[in-house]
């Protein structure tokens, strides 16, 4: 079964709701349920907060109730953290209490053996049409107001700004680290979806659900086994056409099919017909978790005409690799207009050669950088620019920041940083991704990164 | 022509000098000399720095010279910081003087079409069999006795502990940033080289001399263009018998050897020659900065006895994507001992499948990561131990370091740690690497340096 337009839209209230009840909220730090009720307080939503246990009078301030069933007033989002055979009593009360969804974070159903209790969730959840979320998974987190399920703590795991990529993920685990590396490094997003096991709505459901929504501009999927094969990559198929899908399908071979079933329940399906499939829809394949990483921040810069590399360093070697990068994969290193050839003559030293890699060598200063940045970006043969750089440098100050996110902004052409180094480098690294300007830690990832953004760059400029 | 064995012998006094005159010192904050100056004084140096510049009477508190020539008392190594056209004077004052050695950062030589100054220099060393690191470089570094001619300021650019990985590198923006990286993650180093142009010594000199240096048991080399290819395999391939040699060998495509002509003015020759000639004599190559920081570290661990993988993980995703690295890169995934499934059933939750990879979910504790990571390491199954850990989750504390680092100081067997995240697993993994507990930000980049190691390993088994 397929969820219906009608439970599509009621998503809305669970992603987007404006009163939370958490069921098997505790008083013991170790439980779910402690942690999800204090992340949403110290989180500041700004909702109404509804504890369920039938222990407790009162929990964290807040009034606790003993079912669901006597919440006072309209319940939009009901968490789940009890253990999976308490779940499907749970799930009859929702309906009776007409609640707007449901997310359940409890494991314990098909990885265990137990795909009984998932059926009456999913029968309960398709008769009624509640949306939900789950089994076996994280849940949500949506930073723009403060909704949040994520049951690890705040100082152990960072939440993201607000920006424009969404999440959808089979694996909290996955999920989880990718925000984490998100906040770490200031890269805001719309939404976050943990589905699990996917009783109810699946990782089609969502991405047709994020295929409307405004705040979101980017889609990453992780998957691991999908129930209708087709469908999902139908979708993917018409979703990227407007809104660039990014994902990374685990359970790949013999053994990560195992591993895949034994974590959701569920066969992973024959890889190589997914990866053709993903080519054949011109949707972006991230190859690890650390290429998603690289993808989702390459992304959001504007759509690059061509394939034509420009590369600035102050370091030589950085340079050299930059371009072997660009020529195993593919790209084109840019042949420099002569106007820029005469340009740059006039304003770099006699021991720096006017060429593409432009090597400005270690005494570099920000305002060489600033010029020759400009130089580049006005181009008309040069259609991405990267910038490698040292900030370890004894001319090179905080200012350089300023110029490359200036560069950014003006969104005249796409740009990326590649920097390696230590706590200092981390410091600008951070600030840089924060005002949206991608960096890379090594020249293979950067180049890599782009050239998958180039070719989908290329997908929607022919359309 | 290539360094005698006279002049290999003399490295030793400009590698662990008990005298340095920097020539080219200065007050000013953005001269080289200025900053190599500061970081002997505050790197606490032990021997005597003798500052030499005729503009000064006393620099920093030390008393200034105006020529080599007038320093009192014998000189072991001199760091040249001024102009190109002024060093073939210095060299002929460090002879007249005979200086220990002579480290030349300056550049200005054969990359921008003087290569007459180089052979002036070339000239006096080998007549007079004078050792000299350079031109165009940054010089060396060694923690073991504080030399450091490294010009970038200390609060920027880290540098590491002692260790026992010793870099050659041609690049210094490369060796840089990989010191910087290794200073951030408390990873040891023997000894840092950059070389530079190699106007007198080679990569081939130094990587014999460095196979001879007791403190050195890896060895990392970084090369552009080599002038004696032939020289250099045989070299390598006689070193790897004994050290492990890491080597990440960059102007590979035809752009990418013109922009290594143009960095250090020799041509990179043909990279599938060089490709073909590390893996015949075994050598590890890195295809990237990334894959050679992941390689230096996982090269620390004992060796393996064969390529059988076991994984253990508190996140199922990370669990499948490990095992899908595993299997692209041909490892195998261990079938557990008899011995292993039984004493697992008995301590492991019943939600916990027992099988390889090994998924302990969301709710495991220290104790529980304890004893299994205990049991795979007894386990003569598995050959390798890749430990997934999301330190982010409620039950898990810092006692898990221990659990860690006492499996990686009992050399049983190697492991390595897959762990993502934010500024609270930067810390973990921090102290983790500080301890020799290689850790990794993806499972790709673990497997593929595992793999690579296995390889390593199996050949030294095997003779």
């Amino acid at each position: 079964m397929t969820a219906s337009k009608e439970m599509l839209k009621k998503l809305d209230k669970l992603l987007e709701p404006k009163s939370i009840a958490v069921v098997g909220a505790s008083n013991n730090p170790e439980k779910l349920g402690n942690v999800i009720l204090r992340n949403l307080i110290e989180g500041k939503y700004q909702g109404r907060i509804c504890p369920v246990n039938p222990k407790y009078d009162k929990l964290m301030g807040l009034e606790c109730y003993s079912s669901i069933l006597k919440v006072k007033g309209s319940i939009d989002c009901v968490i789940v953290a009890t253990p999976a055979p308490t779940v499907p009593e749970i799930m009859k009360e929702c309906a009776e209490k007409e609640v707007g969804g449901v997310l359940i974070l409890s494991g314990g159903f098909e990885e265990v053996g137990r795909g009984d209790l998932a059926e009456q969730i999913r029968t309960i959840a398709f008769k009624e049409n509640i949306p939900v979320i789950g089994v076996n998974c994280l849940g949500i987190f949506n930073p723009y107001n403060h909704v949040d399920s994520i049951f690890f703590p705040m100082y152990k795991l960072g939440r993201p700004a607000r920006g424009k990529v969404s999440f959808i993920t089979q694996s909290g685990a996955v999920g989880s680290v990718i925000i984490d590396a998100a906040s770490y490094y200031g890269i805001g997003i719309s939404k976050f979806i943990s589905y699990g096991n996917a009783t109810v709505l699946d990782e089609t459901d969502l991405l047709e659900y994020l295929a409307n929504d405004k705040k979101t501009e980017i889609i990453v999927l992780y998957i691991e086994a999908v129930r209708d094969g087709r469908r999902l990559l139908a979708t993917m198929k018409e979703v990227n056409r407007k809104k660039p899908v990014i994902v990374l399908k685990a359970g790949k071979g013999t053994e990560g099919q195992l591993a895949a079933k034994s974590h959701t329940g569920t066969l992973a399906g024959n890889y190589l017909a997914y990866q053709a499939a993903f080519r054949q829809a011109k949707v972006t394949e991230a190859r690890g978790i650390d290429e998603l990483f690289d993808l989702m921040r390459i992304f959001s810069q504007p759509k690059a005409r061509g394939k034509r590399i420009g590369i600035i360093t102050n370091g030589g070697g950085l340079g050299v690799l930059t371009t072997d990068a660009v020529e195993e994969e593919g790209l084109v290193l840019a042949q420099l207009d002569n106007r820029t050839i005469d340009e740059l003559k006039k304003i770099v030293p006699p021991h720096v050669n006017v060429r593409n890699p432009l090597d400005l060598a270690a005494d570099a200063s920000v305002e060489l950088y600033e010029k020759t940045l400009e130089i580049f970006l006005a181009d008309e043969n040069i259609d991405f620019v990267i910038v490698c750089i040292l900030f370890q440098t004894p001319t090179l100050n905080e200012r350089i920041i300023n110029v490359f996110t200036t560069a950014s902004e003006n969104k005249k052409k796409p740009i990326a940083v590649v920097s390696i180094g230590g706590a200092y480098t981390d410091m600008y690294k951070k600030i840089l991704e924060s005002k949206g300007v991608p960096v890379f830690n090594s020249p293979r990832s950067a180049v890599r990164a782009i050239n998958q953004f180039v070719e989908y760059s290329r997908y929607r400029n022919l359309k």
